[in-house]
């Protein structure tokens, strides 16, 4: 008999593997922070584990994985929508960033956490300021996170002037180096955002650690247009002509391309992340996913800021995802039910560096994954699991979420934050934010 | 003392009314079918009733109405996606849908009204077949409901030849005249599938009783090319010549539509429905709907069936299209939040013919309405409430459905419908349907 400390069992096991394997009904053992076995029913009785989860016919699958988020954005969750951008940004969210502090920013990030924990989301990268806060709140969560202190040329409410930037990122490398959970990132926003000499110091930076380097590009069509006024290239054109672009760079959106950015991407293997509900909402665009996909660029998912979308599910994003693709290509068989779960599991992943731990459910990798009930009403009748993920399954439809083996949803409720506590603060908080908007 | 029933209360009550009027901290007494009063919590005192719900400092707002579905296709939920609309149809759909039988509508109808109750929805608009089953699915379930049996020139499973259908119609009507939540309509399935004189006789046997007349118009733009072929108009054009607009008339998708055949629906105050995700998931187009509401055009909010959708989750619905007209117009102030609540709650009911009973909380009229729990992380913060029903909540938030001054769903549980026996009875049918597709 093989010892585990968890067996969830009794479930439609999705292991998003390279050969795609399902198990109708199959089981997953943990032992310490991994996957020890995954198999079908039958080979579950090898195992003899402390707990057992019984996932009730539901179905068992690999974390999600929200590739670009701004966690503690939580705060401005509805504090202004349907605006013109310019107004948006300067009249609300700039002014209501400026007045952040790293308190702030932690229970921002404490409660996206308990949002997509409860919502199946196990690992996310985000940028922001004050990211130290945001990898102590994730700790504390016992979320995984791909962490990193956005950088730009002016003065930051953080850190001051840019060199105290890199010292800061240096500084986050240094702290979190040996932490299983977190990895730091080197994030300059923008090309827009960040002369040529932060790019370069950034990619080299981001390669010496061979660690990602996260950034914004080409989110809207005038973004395109003052980088080709200031530089004469597109912005993936300059970045490449920067050097920048490499199999460890995360170009977040990715809206405004055209076929050479497309080509260039591809060829240098970055990773792309497609954030539909953001680009919907702010009327940004809509990122050419299929073109990305026929190219086989790897495409991971986010939901963006909860200023822009306004929530941090996955399982909505995904939805949105298949939809939206169809009608912008009016050609309803693209981005398909499996091609969106491979993007919010193991291609996330994968943009993250990471799909050598998580990203599927497979033995000796690490224990990240979800259960979700499928035995309600919107989820019935069920023909193929993908299907119902991506078309109908939504956050509040997680019953269990683990991370690292650490069970931290069971019920529906969250095991280690409290909840009730974080949306009082932040309910307080709110109340300051609000005066001032 | 005022003596209620129900009294609803230590909510936020966004009441719909004319005057757009919300209670930071308010109430609802319900007397029977209807509305007591609606007011602030200084003045719930005032009422004494049997039963208290006590919203915890949500939301208490209208039911919400799911102008067009198809119910019963909740059988076909998942069954087949991301397809060509063609092998679809032919290979999937048609062939079930020819397999159906009463009982199996009756079961579909059973399946959404839990569905929709659990999300919110209190009203829904079906066209389908087997009508009758539809009505006393939906009878059975508690809830308000228009329904009409669809007409085509080809004959139908149900009825047969088309002057049966006609038929079939008239008995519906009088079966179900003095049900006091159940609306009649006359629902021809669209110009590409009903000949003029179909068309004209609907319109005539709509008219003659003062129902709502209900039509697929426009879907796509391969549709109004074969009427263009067929009849040298748009659909709409066409209908106008028929003499088909007026006020009754619903007129389902309205995706393909070009500027005279706006001017044609405001004029004649057709009511339209906006099926957002549908549209998006079969790659049919993005309806004009910034150009609809800017002629004065009463537009409501459907999920369509669930095989294109793939649920019938209005809170979601909500979320698509206050995003979707975003991007596709490139602005982002177009379709805001409270135009989209608008859309699936008074306009919604105006749709339908029924604003002087349902579609906003105001004394007199029946007691339609729901609780939506927002003390979750993903509703934290609450600065506005409009932006949270529409780019946050999904159906899984709402607490309590109430339906002519039935409570139907308490605590996230069904009260009048036994959820556990319908999925059960549906996964057996599902067997049987996924072995013959």
């Amino acid at each position: 008999m093989n010892k585990a400390d968890v067996l969830i069992d009794n479930g439609w096991v999705l292991t998003q593997n390279p050969a795609g394997t399902s198990y109708p009904v199959g089981f997953v053992a943990i032992a310490g922070d991994r996957i020890a076995a995954v198999g079908p029913a039958a080979e579950a009785g090898a195992w003899q584990a402390e707990r057992r989860i019984d996932a009730r016919g539901g179905l068992i699958m690999p974390g999600l994985v929200n590739a670009h988020t701004h966690a503690a954005m939580t705060c401005f969750r509805g504090l202004a929508d349907d605006l013109p951008l310019m107004t948006w940004l300067n009249d609300h969210i700039f002014p209501a960033e400026s007045r952040l502090k790293a308190e702030h920013v932690h229970l921002g990030t404490l409660l996206a956490c308990a949002e997509m924990l409860l919502s199946g989301t196990t690992c996310f990268c985000d940028m922001y300021l004050f990211e130290d806060a945001v990898a102590e709140a994730a700790h504390a969560a016992g979320m995984r996170a791909v962490v990193g202190e956005v950088l730009y040329d002016f003065p930051s409410p953080n850190y001051g002037p840019i060199e105290d930037g890199f010292r800061y990122t240096e500084m986050l490398i240094d702290k979190w180096r040996d932490d299983p959970l977190m990895t730091i990132a080197v994030e300059p926003h923008s090309p827009y955002l960040c002369a040529p000499e932060l790019l370069r110091k950034a990619a080299e930076l981001a390669g010496s650690h061979a660690i990602p380097l996260v950034i914004h590009v080409s989110e809207t069509v005038s973004e395109v247009e003052t980088i080709r006024e200031r530089y004469g290239h597109s912005p993936v054109q300059h970045l490449a002509n920067l050097g920048v672009l490499a199999p460890n760079l995360l170009a977040c959106h990715c809206v405004a391309l055209d076929e050479t950015d497309m080509d260039l991407l591809a060829a240098s293997d970055v990773k792309v992340v497609h954030n539909p509900e953001s680009n919907m909402k702010l009327a940004s665009g809509i990122a050419p996913v299929p073109d990305l996909l026929a190219r086989g660029i790897c495409v991971a998912l986010g939901t963006d800021g909860c200023a822009s979308n306004n929530d941090l599910d996955m399982l909505g994003e995904m939805d949105t995802v298949a939809k939206l693709h169809k009608v912008a290509t009016l050609d309803p068989t693209v981005v398909d039910a499996e091609a969106v779960l491979r993007m919010a599991t193991i291609d996330g992943a994968r943009a993250l560096g990471l799909d050598d731990r998580i990203g599927s459910l497979e033995a000796g990798k690490q224990a990240d994954l979800i259960v979700i009930d499928t035995r309600q009403p919107h989820l019935t009748p069920f023909y193929r699991p993908a299907s119902h993920l991506v078309y109908a399954a939504r956050g509040g439809d997680v019953t269990t979420t683990v991370v690292a083996g650490r069970i931290l949803v069971e019920n529906r409720r969250l095991t280690a934050l409290d909840a009730d506590d974080i949306m009082a603060r932040m309910g307080e908080l709110a109340r300051t934010i609000g005066a001032q908007n």
